[in-house]
């Protein structure tokens, strides 16, 4: 039987909050600690914690929270389809999408593994024909680019990945498409990429899962007046990704369309067809089939409940006791690969929107910190950016960084006697001591306090499994500590305001404060 | 007579700290705050705080604040050359690069004014001719394309100020060439970078004021192999950007150097030479020019006392009273135009590398809270985002948004009878008065704080003049906030360390934690 209880409740949660101040990074941290504290990931991953402030009857207390938080059943029951969403009584179903892990899942007489799966190969289908050039533009051009409009999930992921495929496709022969995305209300962001693409050898994909997403639709139309400026037909031009309920479905508008439903949230749909259509039709089918093997190997490594050999799991009660024990607020992701620049973004929405909450499951307020602010670039450019407050700041921000061995590109050169992809790493790894060990200086000035907590997440080399396991192991973390602090991490209540003033502003209907602001704007 | 104090010395100080808990914004929050809480800036922006937590007495104490720690006293004595970088006995002279505001500032016999006016006059030939055709690359072709090698302050801030201003030249026919950026030692961004250029096109320029930037030396060779390698003369494809005692200069490698010295700090180097040339290059000298002056015109209201009348200076206090009164560790820079997606980034490095440190100007360590971490993302993408965590997160991040009346593009389209402009604009106006207000629900699910706060800077349009206007606002509010907190904010200590290892695993010479780490990675 499983129990949502709030974190406070347990007994586990006070012995946590007791454990603190025992491990001095400085002195723990040696070549055994780096070996020891290492968990198998999937996709060929390892995570290594050895720079965190854990010790064994730390890493004890934490598997005792998540036994006593149940956090392993919970995530089974969400395997197999319980009501895990409860504000909205949705099944959280972004992990059938990429395999069958619990039982089956069947809502309104259909199997929705079933139903995933088809659209995939519906996609696959479709992507094929593109490809191919049986279906062309309205002028009779072979599609070259293909351009996302969509916002917040249907922007932030698709994109991330697109960007950390792109040049291992162009060097394995896979790219079969270039990708653009359109994103914000901003009709500068719509010109711009409208201004830099060819029209007539374009196909856009409108994604709403709801098909009523104001920034979306307003792209929608100010792209088909371009498509239609150009003497192309729009209908021709568009296919669109939303669910079957919504007002975009079986349109004739679209050229195809492709469904997702209301069990997989915005900031989780990479894996459905939110992330199929374009990552199909950029790399091909084959890509993006692997790219959901890897993430649903990471979701089978998820169910194991010894947290040292569960990295999701530790990952997440890690994060937890820095948050709730450690009191540290805000956390920084740190990959060292220029493919990965855009998954502190997509993180920062898919942990902040999840788990930046105050009340809990029951919609009860909680008396603990949640959510920490998350931020990030890649390395080294971060290097010679933030990382002076990282390493001398007054607070203390725990890190994750994220390298591999090789490069995506092949290219490289010697100089000063190490390859780039070398001086990449070897910054990484310098990075981690530096942060964890510190080192004293009798000019303050120059002194590295230390005991600045990280973990490594890393590979042989980021290929489309790779970025599914490690997709998939931020989706699991971040749906673990949800259920750690008894939170719904699968509706965002949080961003129903601000539509809803926004409404008033545009329709006219404000109070003086709004239409202070809004005079501003002329509005 | 300057004295250079911890804050924490101060009366006012002390009396600010007991100034909390009196702002409760869903009370005081109406039109005519938002009227009366504002202040003219530079380029015809302004600046709100209407939606601050503050009122007349603490404005009041912050006020004394200013006046006790002598801040616009501090700031005229930098803009008159004084060794105001202490650690490395350097002056600060990014201002000077705009325009003069203090005394003539002579060193080593030379005026530096002139130095960096003729540096600037030097460029604009140099474009100029580029542009005409008379300078052509080495098969012949005109250049198209200028793509800056350089790291952290040679790309974050020339970058955003790129994008910034890349749909406004396009629009008013200033875009000259196309600028690309290369900066992470990660081999796949020079490769993927030079796989999207057509090389006989392309004029790289080469940036870093030492001449010794590990990540930037290995670029140049990286580029300057793929230029060989198209049957090119690296020396005419490209220039260097550095400083006169660099082994970069005066260098025949190079078609033409152009100089900054160490008065003018990477992060802050924007309006030197090394954004300089890129600018010029690609949207023409005039309008590198434009936006100098209005960089020129925010310093010059920087000088105001009066808190009330000085946006920058008020900003700063605004911030040091929400980070040492009230606790925020955190803040958010929220534009609502695409053009600035990458203005946080470059923030994120301006703010947190100056502000980021625990010891004061003498090296000794202070006991209060500096520098917060920044983060952010162009509105409206981030309301589909990370809003969640600011609106209903368990902690509260102090945001700036910042948005203007038209767009660049002038491209619109009008959907359910608004443009999509008046929407982004509409979206702005509600999400401030949401932070502020919140809005109580029966179901606590849906119930909004608020009083979460918030400062507006906007104005009619984002043009190079403007965008000048607003770099330099938030250079001299960090500026003042280092000034505040006792700071030296123009050195990097914390970045040495890093390095130190880096090259210790590059030569073998590690002991054995960083040899575990840097074996991971097969070194």
């Amino acid at each position: 039987m499983i129990a949502w209880n709030n974190l406070d409740t347990l007994n586990s949660y006070k012995k946590m909050l007791s454990l603190t101040g025992q491990v001095r990074l400085s002195a723990v941290l040696d070549a055994a600690r780096v070996k020891n504290y290492a968990v198998p990931m999937a996709g060929g991953l390892v995570y290594n914690y050895a720079a965190k402030q854990v010790n064994e009857p730390i890493l004890t207390v934490l598997q005792e929270l998540s036994n006593e938080q149940q956090l392993v059943e919970k995530y089974q029951a969400l395997l197999d389809g319980d009501v895990v969403n409860t504000g909205e009584s949705r099944k959280v179903l972004h992990q059938l999408a990429r395999g069958q892990l619990g039982k089956d899942v069947v809502f309104e007489g259909k199997n929705l593994r079933s139903f995933y799966a088809e659209q995939q190969d519906k996609i696959a289908a479709f992507a094929k024909k593109v490809h191919s050039g049986e279906i062309k533009g309205s002028k009779g051009d072979k599609f070259t680019t293909v351009c996302q409009i969509g916002i917040g999930g249907s922007d932030l992921g698709p994109r991330a990945l697109y960007l950390a495929m792109e040049q291992w496709a162009r060097v394995e022969g896979k790219q079969k498409m270039t990708a653009r995305f359109i994103s914000n209300v901003d009709p500068d962001d719509a010109s711009a990429v409208i201004a830099g693409v060819d029209l007539a050898k374009t196909l856009f994909i409108l994604v709403s899962k709801s098909g009523t997403t104001q920034e979306t639709l307003s792209n929608e139309l100010f792209v088909k007046e371009f498509i239609r400026k150009a003497g192309l037909d729009p209908t021709k031009h568009m296919i669109a990704v939303t669910s079957e309920t919504s007002p975009l479905a079986n349109n004739p508008s679209y050229l195809a369309s492709f469904y997702m439903d209301d069990f997989i949230g915005g900031r989780y749909s990479s894996s459905s067809a939110v992330g199929g259509a374009i990552l199909s039709l950029a790399f091909g089918p084959e890509t993006f089939a692997d790219f959901l093997s890897g993430a649903h190997e990471a979701d089978k490594s998820a169910l194991e409940s010894d947290i040292r050999k569960n990295p999701a799991l530790l990952d997440a009660l890690i994060g937890v006791y820095e948050r709730n024990a450690l009191g540290y607020p805000s956390t920084a992701i740190l990959p060292y690969s220029q493919a990965l620049s855009r998954l502190p973004a997509h993180l920062q929405q898919t942990d902040m929107e999840s788990n930046g909450k105050q009340v809990n499951r029951r919609g009860e307020k909680v008396d603990y910190a949640t959510g920490p602010v998350l931020l990030g670039e890649p390395g080294t450019n971060g290097q010679h950016s933030f990382y002076q407050l990282l390493h001398q700041g007054t607070d203390v921000v725990p890190l994750q960084f994220i390298g591999f061995v090789e490069g995506q590109s092949g290219d490289d050169i010697v100089v000063d006697g190490s390859t780039s992809q070398k001086k990449l790493c070897a910054n990484l790894s310098a990075q981690i001591v530096a942060f964890a060990k510190g080192k004293q200086d009798a000019n303050p000035n120059k002194n590295f306090p230390g005991e600045r907590p990280s973990s490594l997440i890393y590979g042989k080399k980021l290929t489309p499994k790779t970025l599914g396991a490690l997709l998939a192991h931020y989706e699991n973390k971040i749906m673990f500590q949800g259920f750690v602090w008894n939170l719904n991490s699968f509706d965002q209540e949080g961003v129903q305001l601000g539509k809803v003033l926004t409404k008033k502003v545009l329709s006219g209907e404000m109070d003086d404060t709004l239409k202070a602001y809004a005079s501003i704007f002329s509005i």
